[in-house]
């Protein structure tokens, strides 16, 4: 058994978007395995933005506590059971977790933990993105807030993240026209040549308004929205009657010092008779088994490409996060440890 | 048959809130009615805050077209059917139509109108009212998207309002603890006292979030919005989970010359899993019969209380407007002619 722990901790709170020296390794001995817990090797991290707002001292939400300073940094892993004291669990297997950025974890299972399938499916880090909360998140928002039709245009921001990569096939595999929301030439190719979305539109263009106009002539009946912030108020002047918004990231915001400015035409909502849905996919977790077996047999017909973004090592994992916030990431980003 | 008609006709469009002298009399003919047209004698003007949206030159919406400079105000009747050429009206039948500020409306029946019941309750008024679409709003808003559940907490805001009046005493009747948000302690008092409200908050109180929490221990279950702007952003801040806000009217930002910035915390229905909702009431038309039913049981029952704000004469048409973003009604404001 392991006796020596690498971790990354949280060196300094980040001030706007995190940036490497944030984070440090530290070296830490593994205790003894005591009874009622498990010692886990983890196998892959995964880089999620959201977990930005944790870093801060007030994160504004009550989601999860503030990350301590100088503590390994709370995230979510792909990991297997080395040992276990522990009634539940048994040596072998595989638990999607909310454990820290470090290379094993011995815990009471206490924390956040999901069981993978007794048989998964390769590769493992799927679980993590599209099989995992991420991949999730675009069916639960697409089937139940959603509801999307067949010939209804479906807009996604921040469409090449784990989440919007997703989302624009599914929005297809349901009938409808997708069109994706990227930073750049290069990157909104990539959405049509690799992810199967119908358009996009460069984030960074002039004309926003027009850009979407173009990209969406018949209006926006759904906009699955992964960036928050002011491209929403944008997006809003674009819906069609009874538009379905479905609020899942904000990756705009979690790293804003000051909050940014709200859309100042939510009237549209009602002028429109349309609805926005916020939603937390780890809520859904007794409908995880029948939503990968969904997405599980599209990926096997061929329906959907799953882009990664992977680094290899923990010492590679705090540049992965800032990744994120560059938008150096195509598709999901994990880390194989 | 009357010859002579008088009419409030838009004399200025309205900067900001609307004044006495954006509006005038005058007297004009009525011509002779020709086959197909209906003359019918408007009991009542319905004075609504959204209407003076389509009084600007660019109303931002397509609900409807902007009024024409020294035309009659478009507005909300209660009228009679004086003389009938239409195949679809008779005499003496009454009608709520989207006629324009007049003591009488020639017209060929094209425009918006919806039927009383051959035998409508007493007084006539509450069409206008409690029984048309600013009740209807209250009750369909309340019923099919705020889904109100016994002990819940509904916020109601512009609560003296005419949606607000009636809104607060259905979310009591639904088993909700109501709380109404109004402008100064004797409105405050009044919501109380007239209406049935649990609880008031005081909208010019020094600090908003403050009073929301003294009158909302719990959090907020359902937000009734009727007044739009920043107020809203107070409210998320305040939301349970799962909790629906109700985007019905913008009083507020009606008569904004610029857009009044938008919530800075919308991440907050995600963080809580809420949802929005605007609706437009008279999408409802073919259900007006069902809910006017329920609602007019509930008055039968003495359970819903109508306070009206009542003027008399087309004189005092302008007036009764301009008083709604005074905040000088209680209730639905009529001008009986």
């Amino acid at each position: 058994m392991p006796d020596i722990n690498r971790a990354v901790v949280l060196a300094a709170r980040p001030q706007g978007a995190p940036v490497e020296s944030d984070f440090r390794i530290e070296q830490r001995p593994i205790a003894k395995i005591a009874q009622g817990q498990i010692l886990c090797r983890n196998l892959f991290v995964s880089l999620d933005a959201g977990f930005r707002n944790w870093m801060d001292e007030d994160s504004g939400d009550n989601v999860l506590p503030a990350m301590p300073l100088g503590e390994p940094v709370m995230g979510l892993t792909l990991s297997q059971v080395l040992d276990s004291r522990h009634p539940e669990y048994r040596e072998g297997e595989y638990l999607m977790a909310r454990f820290a950025w470090e290379e094993y974890t011995l815990t009471d299972a206490g924390d956040f933990i999901s069981r993978l399938p007794a048989e998964p499916r390769a590769p493992l880090s799927h679980y993590l993105g599209v099989l995992g909360d991420t991949g999730l998140s675009a069916y639960f928002g697409l089937t139940d807030h959603g509801r999307v039709q067949p010939g209804e245009t479906v807009l996604v921001s921040a469409a090449a993240g784990a989440v919007g990569s997703i989302a624009g096939q599914i929005a297809r595999i349901y009938g409808a026209r997708a069109v994706g929301i990227a930073s750049g030439a290069d990157k909104c190719a990539q959405l049509i040549d690799v992810l199967g979305y119908d358009a996009a539109v460069d984030r960074t263009a002039a004309d926003i308004d027009a850009a979407l106009q173009r990209a969406c002539p018949d209006g926006v009946d759904v906009y699955f929205d992964n960036v928050g912030g002011p491209l929403l108020e944008h997006v809003l002047d674009q819906i069609n009657e009874d538009a379905r918004i479905l609020l899942c990231g904000a990756v705009a915001s979690y790293s804003a010092t000051e909050p940014l400015p709200g859309p100042r035409n939510l009237f549209q909502l009602t002028t429109k008779h349309a609805s926005m849905h916020g939603f937390m996919t780890h809520l859904q977790l007794a409908r995880y088994d029948e939503a990968r077996a969904v997405l599980g047999g599209w990926i096997d017909e061929g329906r959907i490409n799953v882009p990664e973004h992977r680094l290899d090592g923990i010492d590679n994992v705090g540049r992965a996060f800032c990744d994120l916030f560059r938008g150096a990431n195509f598709g999901k980003s994990v880390v194989a440890l």
